[in-house]
């Protein structure tokens, strides 16, 4: 986290992680790396540049070790790497990743499909791998969980949320620097955001983490408002929306980068972010995979008359 | 307003208004009629069904007092139609309409555009209708106002808060029964959203109206949750935000009524609508109006495994 104190909300971008692995074509490596250039020159102080997991089931994210290896030589970037198991850790801590984030699925019945583990042993891994970044000499590597699945899963529906909570506080006490919730289904709502995030907040204290919203029914900014209410300062996003949903065809997946810096700027939030370079980059995404589906209502929209942000005006 | 103890929020669908005038070609009065059928059909209580505009200005319009003949033999239904005028209020009054609801432009430059009137001269003519409301012998009739470019203008820019205010209070001393403010152009942001309708509460008290929101640049949920918190209980929108926005190719319109509705419900707000049924009665607006661009996000997603509402669980 490379929160600074010229910005009051971390925008953490997450499309050439879970954006790129929804898509089943592959971008090429000077593709990604040309993205994540873009977006660090938009002024993304965070972004998730891929997983480190077996080439076998996710083929998109082979080459996420070269990709690291790049995004590590960007100034004022904190790099982001998902990694499901100790050994994903091991090759991401070497390949100099900054930060490790790790999925720990409220949900059985996700938890066994996603990683082949239960919560339980999933939370264990989360101990071995706070191991090993505490035993990697020199190097200081962070450690993120999210809970995903936490607002519901398609398999099993409605998760409990005292058992979020308690699960949110394992991954802690395992040893992660902080625990965020991610509606992986796109099932949240408002209510149950403010309501999860705040109790989050009450659990972990300095360890309760970002948000991870989807906006697969349209709810992912109104999710974000009702997560701002309860003080949450990180939120992912994704470029264009990319990736969309697997399950329900034309809903976007992430929420959109673009519309979310405006939703903040709009309310006098400060990112660091320049819309306008963020619109600019979303053709670099079609480069790598011509005709892909993207997302979002400020690009084709515009920013308005007379709209601030970053100290500049809109003007006619 | 048919607000019930059984409803927590009253959705006032806008499309048959608000949609098809944003629309150039005309949808024929029989489509007009059944698709107001379906909205009542699926529990709306209010719907805007129609301006008493000069046909040359708005031929889309021009059946409006056909249409509200129709409507007002629905039971339970509210039915609403916007006049600029006295002329266009007579002309409702006379066709039955149970509520009317008259513009007032905040931005100068607007209301001059819109109906040719300064902000002074629309408030004397809410005066004028009220009167002849009042006048109208056995008919009960509700007027309400809406505060148009109450969060912008595209051709101003940013409008002042103190004044929109002004103006509202203006409006209710004027006779309306309730004024409501309309983000006209898509410009509000939820801080906004939350101070102005905050303020309005406090200055009118039960008069104090509804939001009708816009989603020009995707904010239009965030913006009814930051509504929600100020204490509104009525939000306009649209069936497949129906007529996008004629500034922006790409950008819907108003709120999309499905989506609205499933945010509501699934944060435990009852509306008393059913949501398959609006899905179910999209066909009807492409009936009349081939090719149409709709929007909405619940419509492709579907409603989540364990989702409750109306007192029933959607099951696998």
């Amino acid at each position: 986290m490379s929160r600074t104190s010229d910005i009051d909300i971390l925008v953490s971008e997450v499309g050439p992680r879970d954006g790129l692995q929804s898509v089943d074509r592959t971008m090429p490596t000077n593709v990604k790396t040309k993205w994540i250039d873009a977006l660090a020159g938009a002024g993304l102080r965070e972004i998730e540049v891929g997983s480190f997991v077996s080439p076998k089931r996710l083929p998109q994210m082979a080459d996420t070790g070269d990709v690291v290896r790049h995004a590590i030589t960007i100034d004022n970037l904190n790099v982001l790497a998902l990694v499901p198991n100790l050994r994903g850790a091991e090759a991401a801590v070497s390949a100099g990743t900054h930060a490790l984030t790790m999925p720990v699925s409220a949900s059985r019945m996700h938890s066994q499909a996603n990683i082949g583990k239960t919560p339980e042993e999933a939370v264990a891994e989360v101990s071995k791998v706070d191991a090993l970044r505490r035993n990697s000499a020199g190097q200081a590597v962070t450690l993120e969980v999210g809970v995903s699945t936490a607002f519901g899963c398609t398999m099993e529906g409605p998760v409990s949320e005292d058992w979020v909570l308690r699960l949110a506080v394992s991954c802690a006490e395992a040893g992660a620097d902080s625990v965020g919730l991610s509606d992986t289904t796109g099932y949240g709502n408002p209510a149950q955001v403010k309501r999860l995030f705040t109790r989050l907040h009450a659990e972990l204290g300095e360890k309760a983490g970002g948000a991870h919203l989807h906006n697969t029914r349209g709810q992912g900014l109104a999710n974000v408002v009702a997560a701002l209410d309860a003080g949450v300062t990180t939120f992912d996003s994704s470029l264009g929306g990319l990736g969309g949903c697997p399950y329900a065809p034309g809903a976007s997946g992430n929420i959109v980068t673009e519309d979310l810096v405006y939703l903040l700027e709009s309310m006098g939030l400060r990112t660091g972010i320049d819309i306008e370079a963020l619109i600019a980059a979303r053709p670099i995404i079609l480069e790598g995979l011509p005709g892909e589906a993207i997302y979002g209502s400020v690009p084709d929209a515009g920013l308005q008359l007379g709209f601030v942000y970053a100290g500049q005006e809109v003007t006619a």
